[in-house]
């Protein structure tokens, strides 16, 4: 096989998803990793979107959980990453006056590490992925200052304007 | 030790919760046990019910959540728990047209199996646990008559308002 080819069949192969794993999404242009996990992980609250008509459901990590059913969130503990996941609004069919998800419009992500993201003044790093392409979303590592520019009212709740739902009978 | 101040001293000690788990749950009045787990499920989607003021995480146990995954929900398999957990709505105060989770109403599920509860046409249990103490809901086994009346609209749907969201990237 010539060299070329052979370069060719190689960049072919890498980007060629294992079985029975999912396609690969492009990393966020500040190098966050999509986290393929996040179907997996538990919810810690929702919300409806009045002035844009998008339903949220906000999942967190494992070690989100936890901090979030200890009420442990002010800072959030490094490792933690939260996750938001946004859809369209829609009318039930069967209850009218249920509001539901419809398209999936993005997922967006605050990933904790204090030290790591200190630079952006928020020990936080920020990810969005849109549409069911999963798109990442910016097109360069400043793409986070609009994340941050919109998080500033909720500055004194570590960055977030999640407060975790009640989940009575659920141990700490 | 007198006899009956035996009996009440045992009797006292039946209801202590072992240390560091949660105090016991009643059993709905047909039976069946309060999920104490449902708090490590996965959600499947959610809603706001604008007509009573309430938002609603809708939850699945591991059974559930795979079918769901898979589109394998008319029915659903035997051994699926649907979670219905359903909050007060609120207006959030750092984001006025946000509406989030504020107390607890209740906790509602439906349990799959179609041959153990063939008998009340549907093929699933049904319980609720109401308020914040989980008190069980109705004063026997019929309450369920209740919410099989309410699942009507959606019989050819396997009695199940919900249609899962999508949650793009995620295995199925």
């Amino acid at each position: 096989m010539k060299p070329a080819i052979w370069l060719i069949s190689m960049s072919m192969l890498s980007f060629a998803p294992a079985h029975g794993e999912p396609a690969g999404v492009p990393a966020a242009p500040n190098g966050i990793e999509f986290p393929a996990d996040y179907g997996d992980w538990r919810v810690i609250s929702l919300s409806h979107r009045v002035d844009n008509h998008t339903l949220r459901a906000i999942l967190g990590n494992a070690i989100a959980v936890e901090a979030a059913r200890k009420g442990n969130t002010n800072p959030w503990p490094d490792g933690a990453v939260l996750g938001k996941v946004v859809w369209r609004e829609h009318e039930k069919t069967a209850w009218k006056t249920a509001i539901v998800p419809d398209q999936f419009v993005h997922a967006e992500f605050m990933f904790r590490d204090a030290k790591k993201w200190a630079g952006n003044g928020t020990g936080w790093g920020w990810a969005r992925w849109v549409g069911g392409e999963l798109k990442p979303y910016g097109n360069d590592a400043g793409f986070s200052q609009e994340c941050i520019a919109c998080h500033t009212p909720v500055k004194d709740n570590n960055w977030v304007f999640t407060t975790p739902a009640v989940f009575p009978g659920v141990p700490e």
